[in-house]
């Protein structure tokens, strides 16, 4: 079996965490990377991630997630948060930071401003937004647990919260952004019998289409 | 560098895939893994993946895709699904397979039935159950894009799709199933200039805060 199937047969969601447990900087560097580096619609990054190891501040999201064990016990709880809007401006400023780094002038991506800004700001995209931002933050959910599955770092995704008491507690009233969901990092506790249940898929035939 | 890393800056979205070149059982094997493994909501795993290689199917559904050459020109096209909905008889499903693959007595899973039951099926989820399903295609995207790009399977995340002619041409009216999106796999062409073109990702302190 190869290194990649070998890391995916390893990941569960994890029930629980052992706390003595942290991970170190170069992963942690690793998994930031990870989302920072996650494809997203046009480029566009409409997220943001909150890496939390503040103790009193998880104890407040914990009571706001059915006081799952995971929130405080894990070595790092990392809230995703997505846009409310794109405007103009945020679109402008991408295609200014893409004729920065690629060295492209501006005047060259006029025509893809204008794509984006048709879609996302005025146009299709721009009537499910939030949606169509919190959807792109699932992409980067996706890469940081099969990242952390190779580094044999544990994780356990979080739908199981309250969004709205998030946005209270992290102080997100004021701001572009909204939480849309987590996922806590760190290892396995010994005495989680979840680690060795075996996997609960439907037969692979059942959920995986060849088309020739 | 490390690995992960290396292979995350490696990927990018590919424009231009070279026709001639397709990807081998084995890294096939993976890739379908890698969806079939990922995590969802609960483990109800509520998609399908089409492996669409057929090139008339491929043609029809390029038409309904802004022509982009991706879906012509790569070696596997995949199409990600969602379920329409999620009845009490598709979660009854899950939890005897749970039952037999776990081995534990199914009355043991009653308490896990009702929740999953009284959240998706009859409660909050219920009611953005086709939205909750998208999101956990995306999910299997992120997976998928990561374990591609550590076997140096080159992609391209597709949304610029038509998803109601797609469900037409793919006759999903009478299923369980619609299209959410699509990812195109297979190698990139020489002639591609986004491949040596710098990443455009805002700086990192920007989309990721530490809270210690």
């Amino acid at each position: 079996m190869n290194q990649v199937l070998e890391a995916l047969q390893w990941r569960y969601a994890v029930k629980l965490f052992d706390p003595s447990k942290s991970i170190a900087e170069e992963d942690i560097h690793t998994l930031k990377s990870s989302l920072h580096l996650s494809a997203s619609s046009y480029g566009l990054q409409p997220w943001k991630f909150l890496f939390i190891q503040n103790k009193d501040l998880r104890e407040k999201l914990k009571a706001k997630s059915w006081n799952q064990k995971q929130v405080s016990d894990c070595s790092h709880y990392v809230v995703f948060l997505a846009t409310k809007t794109i405007n103009d401006e945020y679109v402008k400023n991408y295609v200014n930071l893409m004729s920065i780094i690629r060295s492209v002038p501006i005047d060259k991506l006029s025509g893809l401003h204008k794509a984006i800004y048709n879609d996302v700001v005025t146009g299709p995209r721009s009537k499910i937004s939030q949606e169509w931002a919190s959807r792109q933050c699932y992409i980067a959910l996706g890469s940081l647990l099969t990242a952390a599955a190779i580094l044999r770092v544990d994780a356990c995704p979080m739908e199981g919260l309250d969004p709205a008491a998030y946005d209270e507690i992290l102080q997100l009233r004021n701001t572009n952004y909204f939480t849309v969901m987590a996922c806590a990092l760190g290892y396995r506790s010994e005495s989680d019998v979840l680690a060795t249940a075996e996997k609960v898929r439907f037969p692979i035939e059942s959920v995986i289409e060849d088309i020739i």
